[in-house]
């Protein structure tokens, strides 16, 4: 593996702690670490090596999904990693930075090959970028690469602003933005369960499938992030990126399980030029616009979107969205693509269901027989399964149909985060799971009649309760083409785990005040913001 | 439901103790037995009510899924039962136990409907029969039903004279053939899983599917049934009963999911019409046949075959038999059933596994890469379970594959007994489940040429070490069509399991030991010996 500098902006940031430390940590302990590599942790407060490194090992002792069995083999990680000052603005810094990073180099007599990671806000992305290059930090003889955080621009033209901005320092190549999204594990399969099993194979076409249905709920409000929130939405926040992503990643059909990056951003390009536009005038049929009011979740009662601190008491702003899609290619004819993400639902899941077509309606049926479909289900987080779906009866009590579950479910111990992954490629110089500007480029492309509709004012803000599922009009979405939601939390399958995943959100919860304390007292600046 | 008098023949036997009483008293507490319902116990022995009704209950309290809460229950289901000493060859005895039947259904002012539970070996079907006509215990205004135990019939000669006997005192409507494994819930489903989820139905031809292996491997050997096992073999134990009907219920393609029993059983008819019949001078090359040598099982060592009480030296009896069979019809043409069963073997286990063809060989594919092929795996016993095996790769080690198992697995206690489905359905007069004379004429026929060519020496007899999986031939007769076994208790799948497996298997032979102790006590004479 090639000799690496690792350039973090934001290094006391809170995604650096919650995220990129213990990724690094998981990648040492599994040897995915190049041999030859250092961390020059950046940002403006003023920080000993050692006091970094004591943050650093906090954030692994408080994050890591495996923990240091001793002392030794974290002093070893901890030894790669150093501290400067930089003020994003000032050049100097950066000349400061160059001669560190060379002397470093020159100490490990390593090729100088450097990843220059922005875990900042996007404000700072382009002077970054340009003060990379006008210090000279990016003219060595080895390769450079760029890590970019989302957003990526706040609408079509902004995007492309900064994309053309950023291509004066970087070319696409050397550009790798993360959508952590397609580091999670689940997701990176989607792809391999298909190409290597001709089972799915036979059903994944729209001869089978009636339609699919991609759900990312968080039951968490706005939090700390509401002057960003308030002028993002859910629309910029998820669907643009993530969502879009999702849908791009279980479209895709690839000519072999061999496929290089190349075939795979190709085709998820295909699938957004095969994406049926969506006119502004359109929007509001296809488009249902969310924000939560007041409600209960677990129990407990939370305030409307309105009412939380940094929000104007009159924001439009959506907290959920949910559309309905269609690809108008070869394979998914035919087949709409239901996708919603919201803020404060019932429940926390991000997955993929995928409901296929009812056998032959038969005279002999009961009109009022329950329907079962069958479904083939993603679950991509907080757990990841895959579960089919089939319906049955006992053959002693003819007439009840019930549902059967057949589960996948794997230990989330063995599981690495979607950071580890990312950060692993990255240092691989893989660009398969990271978001090329195309796909960046067709979904602001997709998403702008949405924003220009939200904007005009076209479509109704539709309030729902914390703690549910969405307004109505996201259901009558769906049942107007004679479908709903399916496998929400009141199904008969996630009965059984609903107290274990309830646990589960807990201490997940705690875990995060914890952090934010952290936070608070360390009082970083231009640091990224984790979410999701 | 219909009062019904319950005539069973061989009321002390092993049969009746192991499976019937226990299945009645589960039948009981589900409140599917009929209001006015008597229990004639029929044996040689003199014994009185008392002392029936305490082995009765002695048996549910030794083999019940389910255990009495309180006495009371059980007092009212033993109430039921009389008994009645007979002599199978004297009319007098049919005689007076009509008389005593009589009284019984006027006293309860039950309609009488009666029904005749031949317990007993095969040789009295005949006698019982008759003398249940000649008395005229069959002659009364209700209707009557005969339900009968395997074997019907030693070859096609025998069992067609035996349906002549049988057919001048009961119509084929009242005749009711066990084959326990249609009794079995795996074995019901079927029909209806393929019925009602699309998911399969798509799946369920010759289009996706390369090969249909169905296993019943028993881990004992001969046991007490020396004598009447070493003239009949695995050929007629096992293969031409079991085996065949879980071929045709896996096979049938029913036009809709709420299917008369007749529509099952003219489907089932339509496979073995279309099962491409085996010449004799074919026999050898699609037929293993297999004897066990002494191997050791689970740890313990234990003797060859010859070497068993009752059996001698020099027997060429069949413990084992696989065998290729081809339904020549438009569903199934060109999909090869591997059928396998045999005594000693490694794990005790009823199987369906459907492989799925093979995605279309690929240039860029690694020829040494492990192959993983689609299988859907129906367990049917001892504990039933649906396996899809999937295979997947972990998209950070490219090249590796492995399989992914997804899983439905039923609590072993809420299944039913599969003599508690068919005592249900033969009270109810459904025979959906039973063995029609043209499916057991039609088997017969189909196993006639290897029961000829085993006689005339044309096949030779491979031995097997006991514990393994049969003779290196039974292998060879898949990879020949480059397929192999699939999902053995070596597979991945199963190593997880088979801790919990062999303890399962250890309390069974406790159980059987226990049992058979009672019996030797008890020393009854004509019952039949209940096995599988």
């Amino acid at each position: 593996m090639d000799a690496t500098t690792f350039v973090l902006f934001g290094a006391t940031g809170d995604l650096a702690k919650r995220k990129i430390y213990p990724a690094m940590y998981n990648l040492f302990v599994d040897g995915k670490l190049p041999q030859a590599f250092s961390v020059f942790g950046l940002g403006r407060r003023e920080l000993t090596d050692e006091k970094f490194r004591a943050n650093v090992e906090h954030s692994i002792r408080t994050f890591s999904r495996r923990q240091p069995a001793d002392g030794s083999s974290l002093n070893a990680f901890l030894e790669a990693f150093r501290y400067s000052v930089l003020d994003i603005g000032r050049i100097e810094d950066y000349n400061k930075l160059l001669q560190l990073v060379e002397q470093r180099e020159a100490a490990l007599g390593a090729d100088p090959n450097r990843l220059f990671y922005l875990s900042v806000g996007p404000e700072f992305f382009e002077t970054i970028a340009s003060n990379i290059q006008a210090s000279g930090l990016s003219s060595a003889a080895g390769w450079k690469r760029l890590v970019i955080e989302k957003p990526f621009g706040h609408d079509l033209q902004s995007a492309r602003n900064l994309n053309k901005h950023l291509s004066r320092s970087f070319t696409e190549d050397e550009i790798f933005r993360i959508d952590h999204y397609l580091g999670k594990p689940m997701v990176q399969k989607l792809e391999i369960l298909q190409q290597s099993n001709p089972v799915l194979q036979a059903l994944w076409t729209n001869r089978h499938i009636a339609n699919v249905q991609i759900t990312a709920n968080e039951t968490v409000g706005v939090e700390e992030r509401a002057g960003y929130y308030d002028h993002v939405g859910a629309v910029r926040d998820m669907f643009q990126n993530h969502m879009l992503q999702l849908l791009m990643m279980l479209a895709i059909h690839l000519p072999n399980h061999n496929s290089t990056s190349d075939e795979v951003r190709t085709k998820k390009k295909k699938v957004m030029e095969a994406l049926e536009p969506l006119f502004k005038e359109d929007v509001a049929f296809n488009v249902v616009r969310g924000q939560y009011a007041a409600g209960e979740i677990q129990g407990k009662a939370v305030a409307g979107y309105t009412s939380e601190p940094g929000i104007a008491a009159d924001s439009a702003n959506d907290t959920f969205i949910a559309a309905k899609l269609q690809i108008d290619d070869y394979f998914w004819r035919g087949v709409p693509f239901y996708i919603r993400t919201g803020k404060r639902m019932k429940e926390k899941s991000t997955r993929i269901v995928i409901e296929f077509k009812e056998p032959l309606k038969q005279s002999s049926q009961k009109n009022d027989e329950r329907r079962i479909p069958n479904l083939l289900v993603f679950e991509i987080s907080p757990n990841e399964s895959i579960t089919l779906q089939l319906s049955t009866r006992d053959p002693q009590h003819r007439g009840e149909f019930k549902p059967m579950f057949i589960d996948f479910r794997s230990d989330s111990h063995e599981v690495p985060e979607a950071y580890e992954n990312l950060i692993g490629d990255a240092l691989n110089g893989d660009p398969t799971f990271f978001a090329h500007w195309d796909e960046v480029e067709l979904s602001w492309k997709w998403v702008q009649p949405i924003l220009d509709a939200f904007t005009e004012n076209l479509v109704p803000l539709q309030t729902y309760a914390a703690g549910t599922y969405g307004p109505a009009a996201s259901d009558e979405l769906l049942a107007r083409d004679g479908y709903r939601w399916q496998f929400d939390a009141e199904s008969e399958h996630n009965i059984a785990d609903s107290a274990a995943a309830s646990v589960g959100e807990e201490q997940l919860q705690k875990v995060t005040q914890n952090e934010m304390q952290i936070e608070t007292k360390e009082g970083n600046t231009y640091a990224y913001h984790a979410n999701h």
